[in-house]
């Protein structure tokens, strides 16, 4: 769906605005219209936090049924191709539209349980996740009460409507939905940044697969010319960074063993943030590293 | 075949002595009975220097004989079973006598240009070699000229020898056969030795398997009860060390993220020199670490 | 005063044992003659454990006329001279006997506050303090109650006694009354230790005024020969190790700047645990360095 | 003396074009003069080429009259009170209009050395040293022969020519005469940046004695809100920074002992490049710390 401004949106009329942010909350554009009459909404926060509110607002029965509102992460509504649009991208994103039929299975089943036991579908921001923290979510939620994730429930409700709200609206300010993953190397052996060091960064599922997110080199600061990873959410879960530390000595003519004692250098680490900003580092000699995260 | 001590080799009768040295070098008792009557041997060393003396002396066509008679690697004698004891025990250590069928195929074509280049096996001491570094050993000595490898052919039977001597005769000094891999995990968050750390060392093959080597809890010094690897070279390879940080800093209870910001701490590096004493530390606090190549 | 073994007390008759174990407590013979009828003490932390514990169980009359038999630190009773052996050389290892008038002064003016609050001598044990650590004390130890100085009091001469003990009496053990600081140096630019680096250790004062404590030049594995503290406690108070770390590297040839980015690496750190180990290693590169409490 | 626009010099006669000029070189008018007709200059850098390559070209009778025309270092001339405005506030830059009685006599006696070696004045680029450089640069050239000083007096009145002009004339760009020096605190216990950590910046000298050169608090970033050197060289010599970080994990609670292990953490290094930028940060928990020329 195109993208509409803030400014746009705070002169249409009725009908129109409701139909640009109908789907902010899935099969819900009540929503919408109850904060029609709040308008104008001078920064993106302030619309944000209107819909919200009317969600707060709204009484356990209207929040009970936008909660059912919701299909099921990886259920047969994706199959059967009948997923909003909305869903269906945020479902594609985290590889829930290509699991194999074991995983199929086991997300079925996880979903029946959590349907049986709290009635209603389990939510959760998926743009926030991988496959494997999703796993890790059904397992901590299915030992919660009814009451807990009820609230839970809407919270990530919120999230994905943050989310959509954002990337729906053009603004002059942003939510905060996005992080960011940085990093640089600095050359502590000749006490430079270290440049035109071959840098990837892998997602680690407990599977012990491991996905390539992304690639780069160094510049003359030891620094990548953009973010590994920017504007968007960093999934939770567990990463490799590799820096192949031992080309790099070669190339500036460092004395090393053969073969050299670095090679590939990785730094594993998990984010429990996917809006923070996370900068890991690496010092490096042919025979000493350290990483850190930054700031 | 059973240990015999330096004393009874130096009260021993020809006989007797030379049977007990008789496979030290392939094939080539010869070497034992050139270096009867320079008896008595105070140190293992002394024998040592005078067996490989004998064989620098004995001119070429004596040094192209000994060359000539060991066997392939992962040769056709392995599979055939007609290998010396050691040879089959040497051949084992680094796993060459369970190849797949397509590695036994690679090794053949390897032996094969070998021997139609120099006339000669390929001869390595395996036991200072992963199969990784062996077929690196190929691609580079397959570059040499017949005079530089006829050199490195009697090198490297010079420390097969060593390694077959230490292993056989009971000596007051050691020849230096043997490395020594170590580590220990320094707390710095809490400015303490980290106690209970799970440690695993594997291995890592090009293909990217990785095979566990060891596996150990450091004690309340940080420090492993014995090293990873010693009373034997440690192969030229790369190996990963495994660091179980996050479950320890959960079990101290300092603060961390959901999921920890480092779980798992991986350290890769190469080892060069099989007979070194490589010490490869962590200090760690949940937020940052280093590592080096330590004393 | 000579030392006397363990076994020896153990078989002496009462009244040499009690003349040997007369100044352990000071002015307070009477408590080794209450342990005398204990004996054998198979070790000295038994002998230990028991002089204590019939401190403990004096009652309060006699436990304060022990601690009012204490002189006051650097007070008239050392000018003129009528300190026991023990107490003289415990605060003479202060630098107690060599103060200036305005530290007299000072020394002075905070004992007669101490005693015209408590109505007992200041009593610490010298010998884990440094002059500064000393004063720090009185500023703490003035703002408690009468009980709790008591207890206090006490505590340090338990502290005294094993000191004194230890050094009196040769036997199978030790009592824990000596720290060790020790050092090494590792070279992460070259991946080896750090052979004949300059390491001076200095004791600094509030003042800012410094006094030498060791020398040492590392060895081979970039160790000093000995700690540079042993065999004694570490008196509480700030160091500084000074490392001439860029000397070691123009020897060693490292590329530097002119002058060296680093010349000489100081290292400052205070002591809390005078018993305690203390290793504070350097890690350092031309360009980079990093120290921590070690183990 | 006022700044001139490169713009206004570029339109102005030439009265006014070499009266604004007249002081980049030493009493010597005639630079300006002879790149007069040289205009337009589209930068200052062409500028500046164009004046250091008159001075090339000029001969070396020119050449050794422009060097003559420069007063000694903290020379008579200077008590007298008869420098030039610009060598005035050169000198006085690093202190040498405030020598001690013993200083100004070692001062005389340097020059004079030099003098009578080489017939002409010392001459340095002030702005670019301390003291102790400067007497190390004494020592250093005294050995040379009369070319090279020749050669290296005239790069040195380029740097103080560079250093005058851009301080006179306003640009689109600027000469390379400024360094920037600037640090950085991590706390790696708590995994953020340190906010308020008090930092100074001492010059160290070889007699010992320290001076003050800046004083800064980090703020949320773990960064002064500027550099603590920028918009001037930084003089080559030696500096001490001193965070004091044991206050700040105090306030943050973490863990210390009593004192703790780390109060003020000093990081000794030396500036050889007067223009570069040095980037000296502090990683520390209370019980360790990096630092390094970072970038």
């Amino acid at each position: 769906m195109a993208q509409v401004s803030l400014d746009e949106l705070n002169k249409a009329d009725k009908t129109a605005f409701v139909t640009a942010l109908a789907d902010i909350f899935e099969h819900a554009p009540w929503v919408a219209e109850a904060v029609f009459t709040r308008r104008p909404f001078p920064t993106l926060a302030l619309l944000y936090e209107a819909m919200t509110r009317a969600v707060r607002d709204a009484g356990s029965e209207r929040q009970n049924a936008l909660i059912k509102g919701h299909p099921d992460l990886a259920g047969k509504a994706a199959r059967a191709g009948s997923l909003t649009i909305d869903s269906k991208a945020e479902q594609a994103s985290v590889g829930l539209d290509r699991l194999t039929d074991d995983e199929f299975e086991s997300f079925h089943r996880l979903n029946d349980s959590y349907r049986s036991k709290f009635a209603i579908p389990f939510i959760v921001c998926v743009r926030r996740h991988t496959k494997d923290s999703i796993l890790r979510q059904f397992d901590v939620r299915l030992k919660n009460d009814a009451a807990a994730e009820h609230k839970i429930a809407l919270a990530e409700i919120f999230r994905i409507a943050a989310f959509r709200l954002d990337q729906r609206v053009a603004a002059p300010d942003h939510l905060k939905v996005n992080g960011r993953l940085s990093t640089h190397v600095l050359d502590t052996h000749g006490g430079r940044p270290a440049e035109g060091v071959a840098v990837e960064l892998f997602e680690i599922a407990n599977s012990s697969t491991s996905a390539l997110v992304a690639r780069a080199l160094t510049n003359a600061n030891g620094r990548t010319e953009k973010p590994l990873i920017c504007d968007r959410p960093i999934p939770i879960g567990c990463y490799e960074l590799h820096f192949a530390i031992g080309d790099y000595f070669s190339r500036v003519k460092a004395p090393q063993s053969d073969p050299p004692f670095l090679g590939v250098v990785p730094i594993r680490f998990s984010v429990a943030e996917p809006e923070g900003h996370y900068h890991v580092p690496l010092l490096a000699t042919p025979w000493s590293y350290a990483s850190y995260r930054g700031s």
